[in-house]
């Protein structure tokens, strides 16, 4: 694969949902651009004579041979992105996995087993606020009853949203559960930016994932009194900011004394009024760690102290787990055939959820590559990879697929 | 005045932008709601016999008497409110104006001079991020020009904003200053709810106003570095969340420490994602001081402990004065004459600012009664006053504007 051909069809994609004011992505999943993309997709698929086939659960398919003949190797990634997020996460799964199709057809290849292209749904959580929506529900990890009633920032409900889907392709949405879809997939294989420096560090353009740290989103709801902010005397008041700040400040202090990541990047006060002490605040701590039970200590620890601060201030606090996930091991043997056929790819964990962990937990044997992010910058417009090595990507896809592939079952 | 007939009266107007689900109400300026009571306004006062006016900066003012005649005695107050506020804050105030008319009617009292009402426009600076937008532009202390490229939250300009009272109102809107309306005011009385417990403690229905405390409002933008929340190394951050956080607690120690009030209950992050670190996070700031120096070294050393945190974490500050008012010291003669004329009634100062504060810095002569509010909570659902105490109310507004109207020029 050439630079110059991969980067073609990449910006046939790379218009859609890109805000010219930060350079970021506006592509929710279900929105108006996350819909193009999928129409994208579905006639490039269309065009490498691939079968194309949405799934209940908002996910869309593409088939190079008969998915029915199962033992299926898939490939893929997801549409959506953060809010102003940057193009790749995501995306450029799905555009090599169009790519290496074309490598493999121009080596002659003929797989021995169907190869697959999965577009999951919601995988950022940045519409419904559960990552992986698409790829747990397909699972059964997330209840659909559960899931239908997830609302938007607008309140609109992924019931509702799914309407939308339905309106563009057939068969209407079913979610829940799809054991017989999954019981076809005899190996998943995502391609992703890397979303760190590591492979820049090693001075390398693709990597095999060793592992994805457990993590989490928790909406922490602190409660106090709402109160004119001119006239109530500081005495007097129970101000929920308080104890949001002092998280805020706890989950940096307490991620850096474990080795682990702490964030709060989402913040919602209501009445939100300049002049008024806030009635209610909103945060959402997204927390990672190398292990399980240094997950759990950090966030008890980050919850201690926010319960703590708003006992001195008489605010309360609510705690809404809203997605979380044990560690991730990928498949050893598949990481080692991986590496093997890559001529000795680096290996490297990660802190970022995909949904290659879900699938993985589902019992798939799922392994992940990973392509070269010059600054590490991700979920942010200045994410980047150098055509070149978006371009190996796609060769190193190709030769897992073929690998794979190739095998008779 | 009965508390049933200032019942009747209030009643008709409470339902207008109350919102069932919090009991609080949006009244945001020129919004539907706004709108909806100043047509009430405009019946009401027909319905007496006044004449209805707008001036071209989005106030509207009904007179008892000829304006033009000067030396006018003027009362009222504005019908927007904070987001989910209390219905007292500003409504109350032009209410007890009508009814302190039809008080001194029915006591047969002839006017020596024009009586006015006045609604002025976007008191609270909800909308435009400006308090006392209507009653500034009025007197010239906000040029006209900022004034209308001021944006609400959804883009809006405040010139698109007047265009919808244009279309209801003659004249068109003109919005600067207006001295020819100004000078005809001999005396402004603003009535308003209490923000604070004083009259209760002190066991008194109403009370006047000594003075305002200096006060204002800032916004402050803090700037880092968006990035991966899940994969970023602590020590590779630049997260203006945390500065944020920090300035937060610093407001409320320093406010407490001066014997001042500050409050950050507005913030805005960008990009608002759960697994992104911020980009940018903007608060508001509001502060106030019984002393100017108080406030200034208040607002200084919250911006100096603010830029050491940015210093700290590699991001940065960048601080918009977006309001700020000199103390406001009541006319002393005016005061004293008020107080006298309602048998001794309490006098005390505020922590908020009012329409009536900016008329006394434009030099009209001004006073405020204020009508006791049994919790002291203001800006919020649970702002009340009893029906009995703002028939109190009227009554101490007929005798105000008799004592001050009775007297010929």
């Amino acid at each position: 694969m050439t630079a110059q051909r991969f980067a073609a069809l990449w910006r046939s994609l790379a218009p859609i949902g890109l805000d010219q004011s930060t350079g970021g992505y506006l592509r929710y999943a279900f929105g108006d651009a996350e819909l193009a993309c999928r129409e994208w997709f579905t006639e490039e698929a269309l065009d490498r004579e691939l079968t194309v086939e949405p799934d209940g659960n908002g996910n869309l398919w593409a088939w190079w041979g008969d998915p029915s003949s199962g033992h299926a190797v898939v490939t893929g990634s997801h549409f959506d992105s953060v809010p102003h997020g940057g193009g790749y996460d995501g995306p450029l799964g799905i555009v090599s996995a169009l790519l290496a199709i074309d490598t493999l057809r121009e080596r002659g290849f003929a797989p021995s087993r169907p190869i697959g292209i999965a577009a999951f749904a919601e995988e950022e959580g940045s519409r419904f606020g559960v990552a992986c929506l698409g790829s747990r529900l397909l699972t059964g990890t997330l209840p659909p009853e559960k899931a239908l009633s997830l609302v938007d920032r607008d309140g609109t409900s992924l019931a509702e949203a799914l309407l939308t889907v339905e309106s563009e392709e057939a068969p209407p949405a079913d979610p829940g559960a799809d054991p017989s879809r999954l019981s076809r997939i005899g190996a998943f294989v995502e391609l992703h930016v890397e979303q760190g420096r590591a492979l820049a560090d090693l001075d390398a353009p693709v990597g095999v994932a060793s592992a994805i740290w457990p993590h989490g989103r928790w909406r922490l709801d602190f409660t106090g009194e709402p109160n004119h902010a001119g006239t109530t005397r500081m005495d007097d008041r129970h101000d929920p900011m308080l104890a949001f700040a002092a998280t805020v400040l706890a989950a940096q202090e307490q991620a850096r004394t474990a080795g682990a990541h702490a964030t709060i990047g989402r913040v919602a006060a209501d009445p939100n009024a300049t002049n008024a002490i806030a009635a209610r605040v909103s945060a959402w701590l997204d927390a990672r760690a190398p292990e399980q039970s240094t997950l759990d200590t950090l966030v008890e620890t980050i919850v201690e102290r926010a319960r703590r601060r708003c006992a001195e201030d008489g605010t309360s606090l609510h705690i809404v787990p809203e997605s979380v996930s044990g560690a991730t091991v990928f498949d050893a043997g598949l990481r080692d055939r991986l590496t093997t056929a890559l001529g000795g790819a680096p290996v490297l964990p990660t802190g970022a959820g995909h949904d290659a962990g879900v699938l993985s937990a589902a019992g798939i044997p799922t392994a992940m590559l990973f392509v070269r992010n010059p600054t590490g910058v991700s979920h942010a417009p200045g994410e980047h990879a150098t055509d070149a090595d978006c371009a190996a990507g796609v060769d190193a896809l190709a030769t897992v697929l073929q690998n794979l592939a190739g095998e008779p079952v």
